[in-house]
């Protein structure tokens, strides 16, 4: 069995938390937070700490903490023979503080509090010091979840900066359409079928063949009346240069 | 049963054929296209033409045809007593030529050429000059979706715009996000969980509460590195962009 204490308390540390202890090859052995309060609700289930003077000894201490705090908490970790891993999507290797066995367990979705979430379906990119710590870390990340790969910092940071464009961006998008629902007195939930397979069709088409649209058929007339139709200038701003963008990709490929 | 012709031969012709023909309340009747070539696969199923002085008598007549495209088409239907409608998201009723009985019949999905759709999924959204008509083109739109809705010019012209955001704009996001994985040979794939989350999320949740990331969070370490790891100007330019557009967003709301 493979012992992990869980530096952390937020979406990330309690989905992970509970994946871990769902697995039959890795256990939780202590979770800690600086707020005990925030991770209360724990104490049932697992070992609770709010003093990093105290913390168990472990396999694998996993710090799901923000990039900010990662230096600071990981300073009290330097002595442990043990894999000491964050689980930032940018942070590189040396932000954690010197330690031989430091590394980098990333898994790449995004964490909502009261939102289950299927580990199993979740890439887990891995990194580490130690060439030989990353059999230990594998069959860590094996145990939650069916996608496991070893990336370098350089690789994780592109697929971050990418998750940005495709969750975060997206998102604000999804915020936009909901705007204009609201202002005209229309149902967001008329365009959720449209969200959906939009995500749906690039499982099996890349996104280069999957776009439509006014700015790829390059109808004029429809971009400059959406233009029009737009209240705010950011809004408007955001639909000429994606229209634009889109234009460009395609117009290279005549 | 209600009988109709459909006029056009793309994508959404043939998802549009298929669905009526599945349906027990209406039925295809005829399909006509400028190029016979291009609807020939269907003349099995059902009498076909590329001659609009044949088109024979039926019930509704929908032109599945480019924006541009209606005002020619629909100038051989005005004398036939019969719901001449349109498919278009942005085009008027008066695109459609002088007819008492013009009415819009507009699914809000976007329409891939080999890829199945659910239409029963599609919100469907009508229009008609006369009232009366309103009951005949529900009735037919019921017969092949669960999601029916009467709406204005305007309201329509709205969604459209709306789904140019949550769709083309997405799918534009995508297509970067595989850009950054493929400079950095990794797997798109390793995307698509994240991609399918974000899109479900805001299935409970609205946009504005599901939003996460470094914009949202006013992380400007985490955007300074993001805007210099990105090599084309478009990227950085749409990556500032959003980023600021989302920084507004939640500044406004403290």
């Amino acid at each position: 069995m493979i012992t992990v204490v869980i530096l952390g308390g937020g979406n990330l540390a309690l989905h992970l938390f509970k994946a871990l202890q769902k697995s039959t090859e890795s256990t939780v052995v202590q979770v800690y937070n600086r707020s005990k309060e925030k991770i209360a609700h724990l104490a049932k289930e697992v070992p609770i700490t709010d003093n990093r003077s105290q913390l168990i000894q472990a396999d694998v201490y996993v710090l799901a903490v923000s990039d900010g705090a990662i230096a600071e908490v990981s300073k009290d970790l330097t002595n442990r023979n043990a894999i000491v891993a964050h689980t930032s999507g940018s942070a590189s290797l040396d932000t954690l503080s010197t330690n031989p066995r430091r590394a980098v367990f990333y898994p790449l979705q995004t964490f909502t509090k009261g939102r289950p979430v299927d580990f199993k379906t979740i890439p887990i990119c891995l990194e580490t010091e130690q060439e030989e710590d990353l059999a230990l870390l594998k069959r860590m990340a094996l145990s939650i979840s069916d996608t496991v790969c070893t990336i370098s910092t350089q690789q994780r940071q592109a697929l971050h900066l990418a998750a940005v464009f495709v969750n975060n961006f997206t998102n604000h998008l999804y915020h936009i359409g909901h705007g204009l629902c609201a202002e005209n007195h229309l149902l967001f939930d008329l365009l959720l079928p449209l969200i959906k397979e939009t995500a749906q069709k690039i499982e099996t088409l890349s996104p280069l063949e999957a776009q439509t649209g006014p700015a790829k058929r390059n109808d004029t007339s429809t971009l400059a009346r959406h233009e029009n139709q737009l209240k705010q200038e950011n809004h408007k701003a955001i639909y000429k240069l994606l229209s634009t963008s889109i234009q460009t990709t395609y117009g290279k490929k005549l």
